[in-house]
């Protein structure tokens, strides 16, 4: 099936949406000028724009309208951004380059970059909670699973034992236990989002999830592979950083052939449970689905 | 009035209970143990838990159950212990004492000091979001509330205005304004958060806004007299580290004496404001004042 034609026109046009509404929604604000400069340097700073799209998509397979999911869609996108900027500073991974400019510490110094993430995760949550879309009851449902998803037990806990095992020699399912929580969780609660404000039955929000939970995995084995095999144009940061900062990476435990395999296998796990939701077009999500693991960027 | 025994009786009491619950809300998550260790360290590092005990105290006087508060009493105090973890790092204050202890950066390095204040953040909206005391239309306004004061309009604002004016010459009114956001908007939310919770009315809200706003205020005077009266093993971080900072505080503005007066005027404000909240027995919260605006430490 080529669905690339519809899913590449909806992915361009949301992408083109989503970035539009970010400074609407940030620039109103009564902060310091440079706090929003900043917060809004690194949401502009480009980047795929996976979570909020695969919200925005499971709407649009379920038929529903997708003014309900921007605000949520922009709220992924806020915590996504924040934990970037956390990441990037000299503490943690420590890098001067992210998606090809320099990162927000090395614009703003690490003090703005530090309140800056704290700004952006705070107003994720402002602005799901004053979405007039979306009922309470909803709202409610929605931060519960982002802050599962991004939290302790979720995103930070990930980053957190991803750092642990720094230098440690990790097994395959190590790895996938901490990627999970790393980057799947918000991923996959990003898909979930969309199936609860599209009211998909229980039934359907499971197969999504383990959509989620597949195309989660797929998408940093594949970033794994682009740290070895891609360029610096294109992944916007220094090609083998992983190896030199001695990280474990799905090529660094199972080969290239072997890490190759594996994306494969979640891929195609991700697609047979897109298939099996019911009154759902698959088109946009399953040209996602290839988008992630042919990505050269 | 001497309100001091039912007062302390009731500070007491709720920090026990309190501080017997964190850990009971916070070890059971399927986190890193060093991230949970880390997030305890300073949740569990003692101070005055002014902002859940003020949330409590407005349950109290108004003759309500405490136990619709707890949760969301517990997360103002996760919010306000995030807050100390960032402002603390070296990129920050580079402050190695906190409450007579070494800070969260000295004791666990900085890279899981900012984790740890991530996931306390993050967790703060989960814990309210999962309340079984509270109904989906009142979490949905808490959040909305909590996140307006600690994001990038209130606290995270308020503390870029602060750096931005360290050096420089600020007037009173900028000294306030800054103030008002950096520590004043949570002090006041958790107020409201209990005026919402126990179902106050608007006027009621209103007084209650009032009492927060010049609570906030005294508690900021009276922590920059402390800075300079103080001594080490009070305020438990050095004695005038404010003014090796370059920071604009309230007596290098107004003199000594000059700071004194302002901080009796908010104090008096302040239990003003008390007084017109009809139906409320203002014992506790009276005494909350009276502390403030005594306290040592």
């Amino acid at each position: 099936m080529n669905s690339k034609p519809e899913f590449q026109q909806f992915l361009t046009e949301q992408i083109n949406i989503l970035e539009a509404r970010f400074p609407l929604l940030l620039n109103p604000l009564k902060s310091p000028d440079i706090l929003k400069e900043s917060m809004l340097y690194s949401l502009n700073a480009g980047g795929k724009r996976i979570r909020p799209v695969l919200l925005l998509s499971v709407l649009h397979a379920a038929g529903k309208p997708l003014e309900a999911g921007y605000r949520t869609a922009a709220a992924l996108e806020l915590i996504h951004t924040y934990s970037l900027i956390h990441d990037d500073l000299p503490a943690m991974d420590d890098d001067d380059l992210r998606r090809g400019k320099p990162t927000n510490h090395k614009v703003y110094g690490e003090d703005i970059a530090i309140l800056a993430g704290d700004g952006l995760l705070t107003h994720s949550f402002n602005l799901i909670s004053k979405d007039e879309h979306l009922s309470a009851d909803l709202k409610v449902a929605l931060i519960a699973d982002i802050t599962d998803a991004a939290g302790p037990e979720g995103m930070v806990g990930g980053q957190v034992s991803d750092m642990q095992g720094e230098g440690k020699e990790l097994t395959a399912e190590e790895l996938e236990a901490i990627h999970h929580r790393k980057t799947g969780d918000l991923l996959s609660v990003s898909l979930m989002a969309g199936g609860k404000i599209a009211g998909l039955n229980e039934e359907d929000n499971k197969y999504l999830s383990l959509l989620g939970k597949h195309l989660g995995l797929a998408f940093q084995i594949k970033d794994d592979l682009l740290d070895i095999e891609g360029t610096v144009e294109e992944i916007g940061k220094p090609v083998g950083s992983d190896a030199g900062n001695d990280k474990n990476t799905y090529p660094s435990l199972l080969g290239l052939d072997g890490a190759k395999k594996k994306l494969d296998i979640h891929l195609n796990e991700a697609r047979m449970n897109l298939q099996r939701i019911r009154h759902f077009n698959p088109v946009v999500l399953d040209g996602l689905i290839t988008y992630i693991g042919e990505r050269k960027g």
